[in-house]
């Protein structure tokens, strides 16, 4: 469930651009306004607010937000307007270029969108960056990490509910040989499993791993020494049979750490606001016996606090 | 440019699905006028008279057709009439089973369909077998072929025409340091190449092999030894890079066989009958100095002969 609010009677979009562009008028910004418009407005309506401020001004909206805000709080403003594909497409893009490299990210928009969701993503990539979304994946990584990525990002995960219980046995059985009896953490099979079968498919070979084998998986992937692509192995398969929990961790994370880590809060806040978030606060309150908003409130401050927390959805 | 030839005024759906009914009445069944409907449809036309048959007689036409016909013409036209994506996904669902399994299909669909064509194939796949294409193809695969074919299926690769010269330099030396240095045939890198550049910066790549190396990067990729793997692989890089040669040689084979190989004719005249036939037609001419119609009404008979003569746009 979203937790975005959206008011019941909502200005047009050109009314939303007009306000917008006062906003960005005269000595400073009003980055309260911004947040009461922009943070209250879904996907669709924030393309229509778009489309209207280029049709009215001539200018890109994300341009201008661009130059008037700054720090944390630009970074989120900028990343909440895009529509999801664009969003994801970038979030990508980014985590392939050196100096914001990150395999996680690669990994979470791959294993948390819909197959149509993460369809679109490549779709978006080509206009944008005018290549293909795995080959930038393949290109910037190597080794047992590409094999994991690429299967990953290029996945079309077929999304009905049947499972075929013989089919999770036996494959519970692969993987359970693959890593318990051979430590064949980057098995050709171990990775076919997790990279291809539907999200349903692979909840029923979860439990059944752990009814069989008396462990969960992710239990026996740890190995000693911290190694990245057990840890991205492990992650992912949270990631795809338990996305709440999996976005509660990434949350607890960013906010227990020395020195929050704001990029990863303000991306789940604003790729979840508008798909699970609700169910995400759920969580962290059970985990952490402190609500989601009262723990950002503590961490963050000023408006980039502010519009954190009006994409969770909490009220003044 | 296709072969297929639709008379410039078509009949109502509804007038043609009463036709073909007709040519199923009573003793006997009337394959000419099978042949005069069916092989005189594009894609839409065809979906439209299935549907229409389907709303007048409460019958899958395609039931009908394969009650009524046999062996080598009977595949032909169920295969014909199918919409491009469900005869993609038919062919490669074929490819994965144990009786009918074939490599070369899968790769050939993956390799020769647009980005969006390959993507509607998975998405029809979806809707047929409740699976995943890449799930079947990973599944029924292992080893080398595998790690060459799943990539080939999954891709969505970039379809513009902007390529990257220095990038092309760049791979080709990877390319032949791989293949010619170190043998290492299979290499992440080599794969990496082939399954995810847009076909345009494959062209390009391997104009600079050839130019740079001195020899063709398939010459390069042969060994004494017939290997399975090897086979693909330089198939894969024709299908990519000059589908009509690669089709050409298809068709050569096929008909030069002892005893043709139908399936291979049937597929090939069939599914490319409304993209490329003439281009391939050209090349066939080419290089076997017979015209391909010649060629084919050499090899076969009757109704079958009369279908794919009908599709490659021979003319009575």
């Amino acid at each position: 469930m979203a937790s975005l609010k959206v008011p019941a009677s909502v200005p047009s979009p050109t009314e939303d651009a007009e306000q917008l562009r006062k906003a960005f008028a005269g000595w400073g910004t009003n980055e309260a306004l911004i947040i009461q418009i922009l943070a209250h407005r879904n996907a669709a309506q924030r393309k229509l607010i778009r489309e209207a401020y280029a049709a009215t001004y001539k200018e890109d909206l994300l341009k201008d937000l661009d130059a008037e805000l700054s720090s944390d709080f630009q970074r989120a403003v900028l990343i909440w307007t895009l529509v999801p594909a664009e969003r994801d497409a970038l979030l990508i893009n980014e985590a392939t270029k050196r100096l914001t490299a990150s395999n996680w990210v690669i990994m979470e928009v791959a294993c948390s969108r819909s197959s149509s969701d993460l369809f679109k993503v490549r779709q978006m990539y080509h206009d944008r960056y005018k290549k293909s979304l795995e080959e930038d994946v393949a290109y910037h990584t190597s080794g047992d990490i590409r094999k994991l990525l690429v299967p990953l990002v290029t996945a079309f995960r077929y999304e009905g509910d049947e499972v075929n219980l013989t089919l999770a046995k036996n494959e519970a059985k692969i993987l359970h040989e693959k890593i318990c009896d051979k430590k064949a953490y980057n098995d050709d099979e171990i990775i076919r499993i997790i990279t291809t079968r539907s999200k349903a498919q692979l909840n029923a070979t979860m439990n059944h791993y752990n009814d069989q084998f008396g462990n969960l998986i992710n239990k026996d992937l740890k190995e000693e020494s911290k190694d990245e692509y057990l840890t991205l192995l492990r992650a992912a398969i949270n990631c795809l049979t338990n996305p709440e929990k999996y976005f509660e961790k990434v949350l607890r994370m960013a906010i227990k750490k020395l020195g929050t880590d704001e990029w990863a809060l303000t991306r789940v806040v604003t790729t979840r606001a508008e798909v699970d978030m609700e169910r995400i606060k759920t969580e962290y309150q059970k985990r952490n016996s402190v609500p989601l908003d009262r723990a950002i409130a503590g961490d963050t401050s000023g408006d980039y606090e502010r519009i954190l927390l009006a994409l969770i959805g909490h009220e003044e």
